[in-house]
């Protein structure tokens, strides 16, 4: 009676992170960033600090000079420095020279970021995976995590606790799926995506037939939604699915948190979208788009590639050429949107403005008819 | 010491979705949507599709003349098409004639997702389900879904997993709650609604009473939320309780996604509000009313029936009549706004009018005065 | 093979919430809020309600003289009135009088509250926690909650289902964790917090570097969330990461519904956010300020203490001194926003009016040339 696959079919593994024991030699990261040690080599690190505040075991940067002072005195065990510094004083941490300190400490937090996300594997006991479905290699699948019927999940794909998995739902290589995602069947996520917690991924589109009595009838929404490779998608964002055909978010396009985004909208490449923006139904914007923070879309407009929309802008009519910005709700051009609200500020003096000129002139017609 | 309920008290049926196996005779498609068939009528179906892209084992249909081209070519297994058509061409499909192909085609996909998610039945392993609640045939409780102390939950009701039930909570009979609902104690949720991933229904109101040191003490939210039949809700919204007494969402209302509904508010019938549309405390809207996306509604204002509200527009004093249509931040009436909204926009050449009429003005004053 | 912390490791209580039984006698509540009891004060009563609609067993309060005729019909069982209350005609109620009743009143409501939530007590059976964290006396921790390793968490801390806790977060005493709630790792919450269901603390901050081929690379966000002691988090909120350092959120601030903050933001102590505001990334607001419903501020702006800011507008700029209003997206000052609105919406006449100014100078330049 039992449903069989409530206990994880994959081999359960002792799921435990090991970032509590990532330890790094100076020398292994020298190696990573492409860089020379001046100092003790052998030293470890387990963490990352900014140089002012650094602990022991941290790594630290220098890149600005003015925070020079700091490294006379820092805790850091170790400090990624520029190749044409020279310390003035002597200096505790073990230093690691580079061409540009701030980009090799960039891609050391995200190799280590990496390396983190990477180091949970396994299965946690008290997850539901169906036994028609497929994970790949190195699975991290979080505990009441469930998997329904028919997905087929890729390797390296790390699945937090309380995600919910519909059925015939794909997920491409190396993508990450946080703590309470919901994602409705027939979702196809792509590779190397990264799914803040409490996104829920193919709800019902907003459709509703109004009826001869003022009552709504619901109309069914039986597409689905697909995010191509390298998407990231903030915490309690919502992707609703198309009513027919597919709601879909093109390859590197990045959204911000609790956005919105209706049924059978597109979303362009390399897309920007800042948070709590929305997109209504059937809208559609281009590649290389920045879309600001509270932004509102209107159903069915076509938006070109390259446009700029500013914060809390509404775009009610579809832009006509590429790589223009806009502001205002109703949005215009963001320069006649800025030199129309200049005088807006000024509008009382105008009206006042306006009043004396009328005086003014009643006066000169009651002259001229002098 | 085992909390006894916490293994699904019901019979664990071996719960599994049947929609895999949904497989439709043309014929029986035909008595259910009125038509007659064309061709075998023994063929069968599982899914829909458009007739352009429609694969074997879909039904698609062809409504507007100017898709006819398709139904020559389409892979559909079977197309609904008007009573009045007649192929000029060989057709693969099994033709379905009908009054009106589309709504015909409507009318089946609603069959068919009602038939998917009715097939969803019994209460999965691994979910906690009180002793002193009850739940009603054909139930469907998902996975790690969490129901709380006398609860009384309906007939045909579907609770997907990670669902949470709070104590005294009511649910009507044919109700689903997507996964990761959020419904705080004492919540009246009535018949046929949808309540769509991660919404939150009766977290504390947000009151909270300033003190002489400038600090803010919280006021006690003990009122609840009563949502009534036929309501649908969209991910991620929040509808909070009443500090006392009840959050009122009434029949037939229609809730977009990250809808906030503060406590005390009351939304009338048939009333659409579209997504991140925000109402404050104690704000009442009525009757068949239109609320655009990223709508704000200012705390105690009453809205009266069949007012239409532009998406973005704020709503701070209350509209006096009924059925009109409001614009703006604060909103005013839609075509007062246009109107005003369309001198704004030539604010700066306006500016330069008065400039240049002060001149003249200027000029005729010292001729007047030669 | 087992994770041998999923099944709760502290003593598994039997966990019910006793609120059912709160039965309190009207002489233990009149010694509670310091009145007097005039009928009978062995009298229970187990809940609260309108003076206008309360049942037997309720308790209510009549503060407001106009509502005076109801103390002689109401079915509670006791009202609290005040000390200078004298019946005109027979009360059935029993009456605890108080030099202030509505205050009176609401203090009993915060401690029903109080109690109702502090008897839930218990690790429920198909939580996880993980053996290296610890968690302090009286705690609720409900299934399917997720504890992670080296978490410290205090006495009388309250966890709905369904949250999950990362690794090395601490949380302090009688906070209250809703049902969903996820908060990633190294996360430090305060005393006496409340986070209402399906908020995210410690989301990864929205920061991505654009690359000279257009596409973005995300920056790794490493730092952490502190929210101090006394802070409210209204359901669906999201709190960002740091990119390094910490995103703060101090002591007495309140935060509505769906609200966002961004990476880095400060928000200032005693601080109220209402519902669907939105912070960018490393701005920072002062102490005792108040933020109006779908407030958007931009990244870097610095907002000084005791400043309000009206419902949907935008701060693009830091508003130079303490204590103001501002109003408009982007914000100006209030008055001065509002006076330009009351132009812009008599924009059209005005307009007229130019016009014809324009052709009583062309006629009064005509007569003047005569």
């Amino acid at each position: 009676m039992l449903k069989n696959t409530i206990y994880a079919p994959l081999k359960a593994y002792i799921c435990r992170t090991l970032n509590k024991n990532m330890q790094f030699k100076i020398k292994d990261i020298a190696i990573l960033i492409g860089g020379t040690v001046e100092g003790n080599s052998d030293v470890e690190v387990n963490s990352v600090g900014k140089i002012e505040s650094a602990q022991r075991g941290d790594i630290a940067f220098l890149a600005n000079p003015k925070y020079e002072q700091h490294i006379y005195t820092t805790n850091a065990s170790a400090v990624i420095v520029a190749n044409d510094f020279f310390p003035k004083k002597a200096v505790n941490a073990s230093l690691i020279k580079v061409e540009d300190p701030y980009s090799s400490f960039t891609a050391l937090l995200t190799e280590y970021s990496k390396m983190k996300l990477m180091s949970k594997v396994g299965i946690e006991q008290l997850s539901s995976f169906d036994d028609s479905s497929t994970i790949g290699s190195n699975p991290y699948l979080g505990a009441f995590s469930y998997v329904d019927q028919n997905c087929e999940i890729g390797d390296n794909v790390k699945i937090f606790p309380h995600v919910y998995i519909g059925e015939n739902v794909t997920i491409g290589d190396n993508t990450i799926i946080y703590s309470g995602v919901k994602i409705y069947s027939d979702t196809k996520i792509g590779a190397n995506c990264v799914v803040q917690a409490n996104v829920v991924i193919g709800s019902d589109g907003f459709g509703f037939a109004p009826q001869e009595n003022g009552e709504y009838k619901s109309v069914p929404q039986i597409g689905n939604v697909i995010i191509e490779d390298n998407v990231s998608i903030g915490a309690n964002s919502v992707i609703d699915c198309a009513t027919m055909g597919s709601t879909i978010i093109k390859k590197g396009a990045k959204l911000d948190n609790l956005v919105q985004i209706a049924h059978n909208v597109e979303v362009g490449e390399h897309t920007v979208i800042a948070a709590q923006a929305g997109f209504s139904g059937s809208s559609k914007i281009g590649n290389h788009c920045i879309v600001g923070g509270q932004v509102g879309i209107a159903g069915h407009v076509n938006i070109p590639n390259k446009t700029s929309i500013g914060a809390q802008s509404g775009i009610m009519t579809p832009p006509k050429n590429e790589g223009e910005s806009y502001f205002g709700s109703p949005a215009i051009g963001l320069m006649d949107w800025l030199r129309a609200y200049t005088i807006f500020k000024k509008l009382p003096s105008i009206d006042k403005e306006i009043k004396d000129l009328k005086e003014k002139i009643v006066t000169l017609g009651l002259n001229s008819e002098e």
